[in-house]
């Protein structure tokens, strides 16, 4: 392949993933918004690109959908590493992480209520928050300061908490959600191994700035 | 109104419920075998009934194939619960339900399937397990067997642990389902307060014969 060749292929790869990521973030606004029941021809006006466009990245609007879905979850993952990244203790980081996690269903509800609607993805999936608890449990046996038989099935048990909490979050809006989460997180750190008195005092440390945290995911 | 006509209403009742529950019991042997893209008039053969039947009991199939998830979910609650009313001590009840749902993904993987895509019920619904659970894990806590300072709570992390263990069965179909389910039941019984070395016996413990149970569901 000539050198001019492979600079045009790269210019239309650049395209390609601009208008893949330009349909992303107008599925993840609807999403947002509770609108799911919206015409592809909508979705495309909102991305300002052609109606064909969709269908050289998607076969279905679910399709679309579920890759907006990913793509939010694979951001705020990202975004709890990066606030971890300052603690050193894997089982610290393990409980901030879930604490914020658990805090995301009241302040963005409508994605909240989709990545609940997809149960598998929570717990299986290679990208997004599951890979991420499974690595902080793992560090943690390893470190000592987790204390399990089989680090996948506390793994499960934890994803499966996670979404516990947030339907329960849902179905009594009147709960007081940080509590919730952190009496959550103490429970589940006493199943993992933390004695009881640490495991009260660890999810209940004080966290990042949540606002600070959504002005910065809104700006990326 | 008369006495005849009180008859006759009470056998159209009858009728009627004869009617739904064929349907329920038609929609329940398509989930068993995975055929949920079935058209409605093949459900109404099945069961023996005309097709304007269908539409004097549900709207879509998606709402006769939700009530006979519902239904399917009560006879196993009712089962279990039959199964452990010789056991006096509630975490024992807990324990032994807890252990014989999670051997059911493997014995009946598309009813299986079915219920982990319906969280909410699992975790929210008044009918089926989620209440049974409940009452199970108040019981434990009002005899002082379980620890735990909100049962609401402990509950979703319950029934969450639950959905997390279904998905990991069928992401890896060469795990012990048995093995794995005991454990995730030991781990689950320390989170709620009991000793470990009391937790790990008690989630060992010899359980009803299964083969027994499907007969007895069989037959019902």
């Amino acid at each position: 392949m000539s050198e001019q060749s492979g600079e045009a292929t790269s210019r239309l790869d650049r395209r390609k993933a601009r208008t893949r990521a330009a349909l992303i973030h107008a599925a993840q606004a609807f999403l947002a918004a509770g609108t799911l029941n919206v015409p592809i021809v909508e979705i495309t006006e909102a991305a300002d690109v052609g109606m064909g466009s969709f269908y050289n990245h998607f076969e279905t609007k679910e399709e679309l959908f579920r890759a907006a879905v990913e793509d939010a979850l694979e951001v705020f993952g990202a975004l709890l590493d990066e606030l971890s990244t300052s603690l050193e203790d894997p089982a610290l980081a393990f409980a901030q992480s879930f604490r914020l996690f658990g805090r995301m269903h009241r302040r963005n509800p409508e994605l909240s209520k989709v990545l609940l609607n997809d149960t598998a993805a929570l717990v299986r999936s290679g990208h997004g928050l599951a890979p991420r608890q499974s690595r902080d449990i793992e560090a943690a046996v390893r470190v000592g300061r987790f204390n399990v038989r089989d680090p996948q099935l506390a793994h499960a048990i934890v994803a499966g908490a996670a979404l516990g909490l947030g339907q329960l979050l849902h179905a009594q809006p009147d709960r007081d959600d940080a509590e919730a989460t952190d009496q959550v997180t103490e429970d589940l750190l006493r199943m993992l191994g933390v004695p009881a008195g640490e495991a009260e005092a660890v999810a209940r440390r004080p966290l990042p700035d949540l606002d600070d945290i959504s002005r910065r995911h809104d700006a990326a």
